[in-house]
């Protein structure tokens, strides 16, 4: 393999001279091989880009960096969003807490494009733009860091998580109404209970996804406030006079989602609490879509010896040992997700306890698992969708079979008889075997024409329907 | 001991003379020996006051309840609500999943006691109110409990959480602004770093606890929804026409907080994600809160081989063994309060995922764990506040000599000389253990009169004081 | 209400005449008004009240104690084990992280009592033994506290949880042999399985059981470690000769139990990671019960529109309007301890990350929640075991239905006709409602009576029966 | 693209031309969009390679398959355990729970690549081995799937995560052994405290890492429990007599580690508490290095205005705006390792709890987080020791002169002159800003003489040196 010299403060490094990335870069490649490498979300680095982008056109309006230099640094970052530099950006999530190596890996591989833009060769000659004194300038990685993952998450949860959930809610809402007057038994405890219709039951999915979304869009105004301009430590030392508020402004608009420059920097750098505000969301989400899939999956369980009462589609074979198997498994995928999300969750609070004085260093860490959670959950989301929500069907026969079978529909007699007669009812015909309407005339309690008007499965589920 | 006969549909149960509970109740306390007695939180218990006096006057209103009967269970539950029969209550949070014991636990006492103030003697005579049929009236445990737990924990935070955190927040805004002028180093990574002021890093905080604040309060409007109403499955079966609205209003008249009837009572009862969102506040303000304590203890470390930049309150002797010691026992309480709050999240959260067709079953660990959190958040700040945060005072005289050592103060010479320059100072000052001045001078790079001139951390703090 | 003075290094403190507790307790009750009052376990107290007495005779012993003092000493801890105390502990877990003013509680509490055994008043003359410099000789609170918890969770352990456990395990044991012959349904992915033994389902829950307790007991030894002898800082400072190994040996005497000196005292005060080790394994118990609970109260659901497979003991009234309603209420119970058991764990793991230098400071936290985890798993066991477990019985009517409906008996024929043909059997079956047989047959791939010699629930469970 | 038709038991199914897996991957494929391809771990799919080699090894030696086929698995498994096919498992983590589409991935890209070796054309021709019938013979994905994740397991924490910690806690063991007299103040509550030496210090260190590491090795009787042999729901169905236990000599002899087959196989497939087992170890371990790493950052910190005891190397830049600047980046990649294997605790735990009746469908879930936890520990510890841990040394001056600065000198005074006098000496200097030796002597409690002789620092540290 053939290399060239790169330089930083510490000195010279070897760097494989395919690769654009500078000293800082290969300096963090050897110094931290842990896990896979690239760990570190390309959606993170494309934050960046946005911001790198929007610092320059700020710096340049206030008079700090020159329109040549302000236009081949924002000609690099488009190239950057457009994906065409993905293989330059190798380092982990397990490097250093600010994120500190991630910054200086776009400024070097921006400052070495540039070079490159302008006509010269890498490593050749004065670097047409410098990574710090350029690229950098007004910010600090502790400022930029945080911007970035605050775009990365933000997008993420508008792009993918939010649309993902509401397109599985509305799925649901369309079943919901469809199946509006199926009415079945309900289930307590696990045990038998009055009756409802599924429309009813899918109607508290629908709610809980509701809230939800709910939940999850109050967390975006502290997901939108923005570090950048804190640089350091949150003094915003070394930035041009309304150079926060500007850039922020130039992010808004490059990346159209309504971010804005914190009102507290040191809140910005020192805390994510803004991370861990959003990632809550997140969680309670992955805690209702978990209560879905798992009343789902055992609603559809069987097809003989289960409950029965809907068919999902059936996507691909179950077993590889038990011919004709077919399984629940857009449920498992999505409680899958549900169980790394209350993971995940755990990171982010653990990182979010620990800033330390002006920074918390749990920034990478932080920011994917906020990624991986807003990513998955979206995801998981569409492909339940697409592939078993939109699927389900009652299955009538087995639905009626169960709902007749209840004893649980003597509590219509409650308000006749009162609670403890019914309850004689209900626990003589579970002794015997026998049918409520059977004990109930039996024990003299009730005639069967009036058994037959007070007892009526539709009827019961009828108050809020 | 003396006993008396209670029976229910199961049949009859020795119940001590002197306890005015029934059946159920001793049923339960025989059933379910776990962990020490009477660990369901008393809140609960006047959730459920407030709820059955609601229904009761809804009922009465609406025809189903004699106003006798109405104003005896009033009479009862004003009593529970002063206090009078705290011990009446014995039941574990480890019971059924519904609480349908502590429902059936405050039917019961409520019967008895009302037969007591009709004049008659418990156990002797037909009971003057039923549990079940007038108690319970146009309820089941499957929507009083949720009732229950909201009402408590709405309470809960509004009456301390939120009180006690605006108290710290207060106190740290006034801290803050007294400190406006204290210019002191700043450090990332544990590192000495550019200066800021003191005020400026307390202000921080304060923007923390504003944020945590918020997101608690835009978890309100979830957890102010009332499941009654709903009864077994959500349908609101056996219950007269208006009531779940009716009830609602009651019970924000009753505890004049505004509650209001779930507009889906499926949601109400399958799923507690209103206690998962709210615990997911909490679970954000003790990430802050744990952020807070432990800078503070961290700068008040010492007294004299630590850091030691702020003095905080000597509240009691610190060791048994080593003499004249002080520690930062408020950072510590608070810090072991948010360990707690971490778990209970997770707990929560596990609660919470596993709700199963009309029910969730988890009601009451659930709601203990979202009580406990938010008194010791509220209590813990408190504590803090009063104990420790009011008294912190800036130790000025190792501020300046901390301020004045560091090397990062070189940074203002970044837009001067350009990054790599400054650094060449900065380390050949920390190699030869010299000042940055002497230095700079060395190096050539800057004149003493420049260097003081550029060199100042009063003017390292200004860009967004 | 009456007070008298007490004193401490920083002066004079008012305490309740009628309490025995001293200047640092009154100091950390009014400092620490956190959550309910006396929140610290009292079985860390009596680990203090064997670890004191242990000192006194190691004191005594190596010459640095007079015997009357020894024997004073001991008579309170032995009155503090038998309970005569209990009121006299009123500190909550809140307070400082090491545990000194439960420590200091201690020392107040033995010194004013033995004052009393002397035949003197407490707060008049000479103290007759000093809490600091007699009851606490030899110590430091950062030895004591870590010594008292790890006996409080040992004895715990091996005195409740385990036994506990074992109890549950047995009964299911036993049930599992006497099941050994009932084939019933599998069921994989909650669907349709091939058949097994209920005896085998319920093995499956023993050896999970039999690994739990074994993972509990690996961490014993570590729990058995103690940290005295090392006082402030794990130097042993102001201990005399042999002080550490002798002070286990008392302490393994008068309890019973196998302790010995930790070999690292600095692991002992700085590090928690016996009590994360042990709680580990409460969590994986949690694990595993709440598998057992989850399958327990599925198989038994019902009666009619359920699985219903076995029938569990019906202990109380299940529901407040659903007469005659039986649920798994202490599978619920069992549950929510599990789910509190998660998220202790979390706790647990925080506080033990949180060690600074020569100690942590989450000792009091770290303990309470593996008190309570053992607690809980133990009593929950039981309360299974007796009002659950024991109670057992399958309901043979219904498992031979739904065994017999089963299509996934079409495996027996993979390894006769491949498992192409197989699935084709099973699928036809499955989209004309028909049986196995009928559509093996109507295939032309095996005859009538191949399929009865091949296809035998009873055969299909036996390799590893 | 170009495409090929293959065939599963639900019909046909377009596959790249240039793949060699099947039709029941390529469904998957499609069916899980969730995150970003081919996230099944690796390790998982050269897991599965051992196993099918052992199956075929076992049928063979057992009568049920032809020498030839044995030959054609095995030399497929070698070239996948060689890393040729590693672009052949496009498949995620987010799939079916029983991980059964992975375990037909590799039984379709075996037979695939068998027929090429055959000699023969993918999709012409007769299957020269099939997939189900062959590769997946005496097999269920049920029980192959916990195989494989326990050979990945088990080979991760012997390979990598083992000797990364071993090779930290060397040289943890070597540091403290040439620091062992370097005294220097101790520290509890972040407060000055008595003497130790640095030496004593990093010892706890090694006592942790020793514990966790034991803690670790306990867990793996449990890990090399193999479920093979139990196929679909643990009764062995459709396997030869002896299969179980043969298998699992196969895969001890191949994988050169000490695996057995499971001696209950319902456990093995029905619950995955040995992957809760041995991550509960792995977060113990994380517990210890976070406590590790969050003292070397403190005592490693300034370099001017902090504590500074150590130096520690500068691997890199430390800040993108203050130049010079070098930070502790070791420590904050340890510590996010140690924040994500806590949550993926939870993830794990959260799996082992929802196993139902057979089979737990969290496995894919489970074994990638186990395996990210134990590469990451594994992994951070090695770049932890050689980038820091082993660079690490005292800085002598600041240890000198923080450690005769302190007050808590005074507490060797304690068994001379008692506690309370010891204490006012120390609160006096602290007050006057004096030392204690002033004070002492003003106090009239020691002569210089006295004093010099018995508050010695050195001595402070011996007895348990």
């Amino acid at each position: 393999m053939s290399f060239r010299i790169e330089k930083d403060t510490m000195g010279e490094v070897k760097v494989p001279a395919d690769k654009i990335w500078g000293a800082q870069t290969e300096r963090s490649r050897n110094n931290f091989k842990i896990g896979p490498a690239a760990s570190m979300p390309l959606e993170v680095v494309y934050g960046f880009a946005y911001l790198k982008k929007a610092a320059a056109y700020t710096n340049c309006e206030l008079g700090v960096l020159a329109i040549e230099k302000r236009d081949l640094i924002a000609q690099v970052c488009d190239e950057i969003l457009e994906g065409k530099h993905d293989d330059q950006f190798p380092l982990v999530v397990w490097q250093t807490g600010s994120g500190t190596q991630s910054n200086m890996n776009v400024n070097e591989v921006i400052a070495n494009r540039a070079h490159q833009l302008a006509g010269k060769t890498i490593g050749e000659g004065e670097k047409t733009i410098q990574p710090n004194d350029d690229v950098n300038k007004s910010q600090s990685s502790n400022d930029t860091f945080p911007t970035g993952m605050h775009i990365a998450a933000y997008k993420k949860i508008v792009e993918v998580t939010i649309p993902g959930v509401k397109q599985l809610r509305n799925t649901l809402d369309k079943k919901s109404k469809a199946f509006k007057d199926v009415v079945k038994i309900g289930r307590t405890h696990l045990m038998d209970a009055t009756p409802l219709t599924l429309g009813q039951e899918l109607s508290g999915y629908v709610a809980q996804l509701d809230h939800g979304i709910k939940a999850l869009e109050n967390t975006l105004p502290h997901l939108s406030e923005l570090a950048l301009g804190g640089t350091a430590v949150g003094t915003g030392l070394n930035t041009p006079k309304g150079y926060d508020k500007r850039v922020a402004e130039y992010i808004a608009k490059f990346t159209n989602l309504p971010f804005v420059t914190a009102p507290n920097k040191f809140e910005a750098l020192a805390a994510h609490d803004a991370l861990v505000e959003t990632h809550g969301a997140l969680k309670q989400l992955a805690v209702s879509l978990n209560k879905i899939a798992n009343d789902i999956r055992m609603m559809a369980s069987g097809p003989r010896s289960g409950i029965g009462e809907i068919i999902i589609p059936a996507n691909e074979p179950g077993s590889s040992i038990m011919p004709g198997k077919v399984n629940p498994t857009q449920c498992e995928a999505l409680t899958m997700v549900c169980a790394q999300v209350f993971g995940n969750d755990v990171t982010v609070t653990v990182g979010g306890t620990q800033g330390h004085y002006e920074l918390n260093v749990f920034k990478p860490v932080m920011a994917a698992n906020v990624l991986q959670s807003a990513q998955l959950i979206g995801d998981a989301c569409v492909s339940f969708d697409v592939n078993c929500a939109v699927g389900i069907e009652p299955n009538h026969t087995v639905i009626e079979k169960l709902l007749n079978n209840s004893l649980m529909l003597v509590t219509a007699l409650n308000t006749k008889i009162g609670y403890y007669k019914a309850a004689e009812i209900a626990n003589t015909a579970h002794k015997n075997g026998t049918t409520l309407k059977e004990e109930a005339i039996n024990l003299g309690y009730v005639t069967a024409e009036e058994y037959d008007e007070w007892v009526n499965p539709k009827d019961m589920v009828g108050s809020l329907k």
